[in-house]
């Protein structure tokens, strides 16, 4: 069987399908990271992501340090939507022959000065030759009070839907960079530009506002978003066994989004939907806890928003726009917007 | 600068020269594995390695099963050089598009017997598409009671070097059935044959031998072979700040790698010395604990065998044949010996 046939998440289900488990093990397989009990009242928690050349990165679009900053970035997001605080990491390097030294220089320094900035450590690794494109594979490992961690799988029915930042610029910077590449940029200023191309390529993990709404104690589920709103929306769904209502007007479209996808025309809400990469986080908060954890994130420097609310399972996804019309919200990610890059459902 | 000019060691050392740490990194990049204080007591143990397509394992040579398995045992074998107990898998997949779903089954059907048969549970990982090569990098978590953890840097002049097992037979795998694919097998008899190549495509992680040894309290340093004896030992000659003198006629030459390296026309010893992945632990004991080493090596249902003893760093690494003769033994490696899948000092 082709792996099209399952997808990234249909293959990983397959493949971990009734996995023996040890009594230490707090949460497995499905989502941001896992969660381990060393028995020290913290739990460790712990995840692995991968940037492969011609999937993740390009040269001549990111930068060496770029490429390096984002190795370790996408990694600190799924730490920071566990709530956890980031220690350790390891990486290993799949290297072409072609690939000079000063190159590396260059990657491990965009990747130290985000380990630095997080106070995360750089512990072991390994360096394999390859006769495939570069790859850094990245495993991130942190901790968190032990029953603290925010799973995806808390949802209520009632909870409000909240997403920090704004969502869509990295999309955009997709757009702009890659999609188009060899052809006139947008016309757009060149501050969304710059903003978009900075989305894509040096996405900032939300590791302060992910300790803030995790400590907060009013966050039921919360994941970041790395496949796109609509396709994390929909692990929460899933994994919490409820739907959701999206209000259009509400959700955070980045303004550079914005631009880059009128200039496109497109509709910049699918930028922020489906685009992917954005690297927010996106939570399910209680009633009564929605004020709290909007004031959690702002003390924390970050921004937050409401976008909708938890509803029942049968409902599905579904989303109301300006005009009061509701739609159905299908889940769909990243790979069916970068046609360039990306075109088979695993990434 | 071309990466051939520094060497895969040289190459990390210069990327990770300067390295910011925490408190809470007991042992950081250099040895087996990170060793990491989470403040429970026991240190937490971490380490990566992966297998490559072409590099690591050959479609055809190796059956799926066996690419799995051999992607977990390399990594047990490390966590047993430390002395430790292996807890937790993350696997990230890098996947070409031609693979069959049935194929990955059979892959994660091997990795996930021995991970079994080691109390090993797979936590969490990561699928992603690529152009490139199959690729699976494993890293492993595991745990030692703090402080008794074994490390490369303990060994001292007057310490016997002991190691587990055999060598060698790895190294015959990849001349019988790698090097010379395509030629007609080496004259040996069947079980040479059987036993080269599952020394070479399943390793067995001396995970009790590992653990046996480092609550001995008489082992200084330790570590696996998987460069080969002659560059192994070069490791913990640095990290000690020792030098090595070799009996020849001790080292435990596997039977079949014998064998092979006749009917090859080469030196048995030189596959023992400079053959790799045999993946068999080598230790410095203090000379008053030698037979109690032995003793708990063979009570963990091992074999061990002292092959020469720990001198003075003025020394260098030396081996004294059967005749009385002293040599220089150079730490050279597999990639010198291994010419068809093995070319550049990065594997």
């Amino acid at each position: 069987m082709g792996q099209d046939a399952l997808g990234e998440f249909g293959l990983i289900a397959r493949l971990t399908t009734g996995l023996e488990s040890r009594p230490d093990v707090v949460l497995g397989v499905g989502d941001d990271a896992a969660l381990l009990d060393p028995g020290a009242g913290a739990w460790l928690v712990a995840t692995c992501d991968a940037q492969i050349e011609g999937r993740h990165f390009i040269h001549g679009v990111a930068t060496p340090e770029e490429i390096g900053h984002k190795a370790l970035a996408v990694n600190l997001s799924d730490i920071a939507a566990m709530g956890a605080e980031p220690l350790w990491a390891l990486i290993s390097l799949h290297l072409p022959a072609s690939v000079e030294v000063e190159f590396l220089d260059r990657v491990y320094a965009g990747l130290r000065a985000l380990a630095s900035r997080h106070g995360v450590a750089l512990v072991g690794g390994n360096v394999a030759s390859t006769e495939g494109p570069l790859a850094l594979d990245v495993t991130l490992l942190g901790r968190v009070r032990g029953g603290a961690a925010v799973p995806r799988s808390g949802a209520r029915p009632g909870d409000a839907l909240v997403v920090t930042g704004t969502l869509g610029a990295a999309a955009a910077g997709v757009l702009a960079f890659v999609t188009r590449a060899g052809e006139e940029p947008p016309a757009v200023g060149a501050a969304a530009l710059r903003r978009a191309r900075e989305a894509m390529v040096t996405p900032v993990p939300r590791i302060a506002a992910g300790q803030a709404l995790g400590t907060s104690g009013v966050v039921g589920a919360m994941l970041d978003i790395s496949d796109g709103l609509a396709s994390d929306l929909g692990h929460i769904c899933a994994a919490s066994g409820v739907g959701a209502l999206l209000e259009a007007e509400a959700i955070p479209v980045d303004a550079a989004a914005t631009e880059v996808a009128h200039a496109c025309a497109l509709d910049p809400l699918a930028l922020a939907l489906h685009g992917g990469e954005d690297y927010e986080l996106l939570c399910a908060v209680r009633p009564e806890g929605v004020q709290l954890a909007l004031d959690a994130v702002a003390r924390s420097g970050g921004a937050a928003a409401v976008i909708g609310r938890v509803t029942e399972a049968g409902d599905g996804m579904l989303m109301r726009t300006g005009d009061g019309t509701i739609r159905t919200v299908k889940p769909r990610g990243w790979d069916h917007l970068r046609r360039t890059i990306e075109t088979c459902p695993i990434k």
